[in-house]
């Protein structure tokens, strides 16, 4: 197994990539805040179904993280991440300093619009500003003909469409689905912060979302219903808060009406950590 | 003399530009608004220096425009533009249609932080981020090595280069001089709205933003003195306001102290006909 390259600075990147791409080959990029699970090694076998050459970046980035958030302990373990990536073949991590990505008199940023306003828009003002602009400078940087992001951030992802739209940058993004542990519950760095008796909770998010799918469809008159019923249920099993609970149109993120693609879509507080799912109507 | 091409849409613009690309021909793009005078036809000659191909894009961008603004009546002259730009030896014309760079769903914005906020910043709010935004896309449309913006617009051209550092777009920014009438007026495409009295009164911009430069560079301790002197001196000529005139850091425009690299910015109103014009220390 070659040892994995690393790239710590912009122009480092870019001879590779260039390299590459003056090769003729295809390049993906998956852009990640390192802590890899199962479910980012999805996204790197699904690159390389789609590219030549597929890099990984590591970068937990600031400008997400609002100042009462979980910027300072979100997991850190570059080592490791190195070694999965190194297993995975995947061709190079991009793992660049803070200084590199914002260096001093930084001063620009990207606001989407609609589609990051609410759920997770809502609780997280900053959130999608952030995640806007660094990917738009991480796919700036690299030069990806393809980027692969999960589904399991179903809002970020559709966010991140609509700005490669708009702003012409070019990159082909390919959706992911979430990959689950057996209970169900969807692989996440932040489940590292669970204890025993919450990791034991955490699997009926996914229970609520699935069987608010049959009655999204079966009954989407009592949607209300529904939804406050959902919602019990989340408290129940030991979660402390719902931040939301939406069934959503599932490109624009506005709320669903009835014939529109629909998402359903949950953010929830176990203890002090904060969970996410979605799931669509199949 | 070969006629002009003229893409009229990203993907025509973007198969001329990948043809030059793969013959190693280094690009150039002059964004421009159209009713091309003498100063536009600099920068492509500027542009003509710096790459082996140079394409001019028009395109009047509604985004920069506020509702009560002269979007409307802003001049449109495409045919003269492209005679102009074909005697140039321009390589090409990208011409897009609002549809073009604002299909429906559009919804991205880009915000250029601190160097935008004050000058035209304040008297137009939504300028620098339609422009930062329409900038942005031309640049991903047209993927140039070298872009060329007049000196004319200080405050655009370095709310330009802030934002190709920030977020890594990877186009050499050059600044072009500003051209001028025999009496020192600034060439603008506005000028055309001037009345031959109003014509007559335009040059005091240039005389006052002179005089000053003298009286920074000997007097800075009197400069809120000769400030208010310049104002008088613009309205005595015929001015109806003065937005601003101020001495400025040249880059970052925040509000000059001795030491700093200075720009000293106009922004006035002849009758229905807002002006602006700069100037440097030497």
């Amino acid at each position: 197994m070659p040892p994995l390259p690393v790239f710590r600075t912009k122009a480092d990147l870019r001879q590779q990539v260039t390299a590459w791409r003056q090769d003729g080959q295809k390049i993906a990029l998956v852009p990640t805040m390192g802590a890899l699970h199962a479910g980012h090694l999805d996204l790197i076998r699904i690159a390389q179904s789609k590219a030549d050459r597929v890099i990984a970046s590591i970068f937990v980035n600031p400008t997400q993280f609002a100042p009462h958030e979980d910027l300072d302990r979100y997991p850190r373990q570059e080592a490791a991440d190195r070694d999965a990536l190194s297993t995975a073949g995947c061709d190079g991590l991009y793992a660049p300093t803070t200084h590199v990505m914002y260096p001093a008199g930084f001063d620009t940023s990207i606001t989407p619009g609609r589609v990051a306003e609410r759920l997770e828009g809502a609780f997280r003002p900053h959130f999608f500003g952030g995640v806007a602009t660094v990917v738009t400078k991480l796919f700036l940087q690299a030069l990806p003909d393809v980027a692969v992001f999960g589904e399991k951030d179903w809002q970020q992802l559709q966010v991140i469409k609509r700005m490669v739209i708009d702003l012409d940058l070019g990159v082909d993004i390919v959706a992911a689905p979430t990959r689950r542990e057996v209970d169900g519950l969807a692989l996440s760095s932040r489940n590292a912060y669970l204890s025993d008796a919450e990791r034991a909770a955490a699997p009926v998010l996914k229970q609520v979302l699935d069987d608010l799918a049959l009655k999204v469809r079966d009954e989407p008159a009592q949607l209300a219903m529904h939804m406050e019923a959902g919602i019990k249920r989340i408290l129940s099993a030991g979660f402390r808060a719902v931040d939301y609970l939406e069934v959503c149109h599932a490109e624009t993120l506005s709320p669903w009406q009835a014939g529109d693609p629909a998402r359903i879509l949950v953010a929830a507080w176990l203890g002090q950590t904060r969970l996410i799912d979605n799931c669509g109507l199949d």
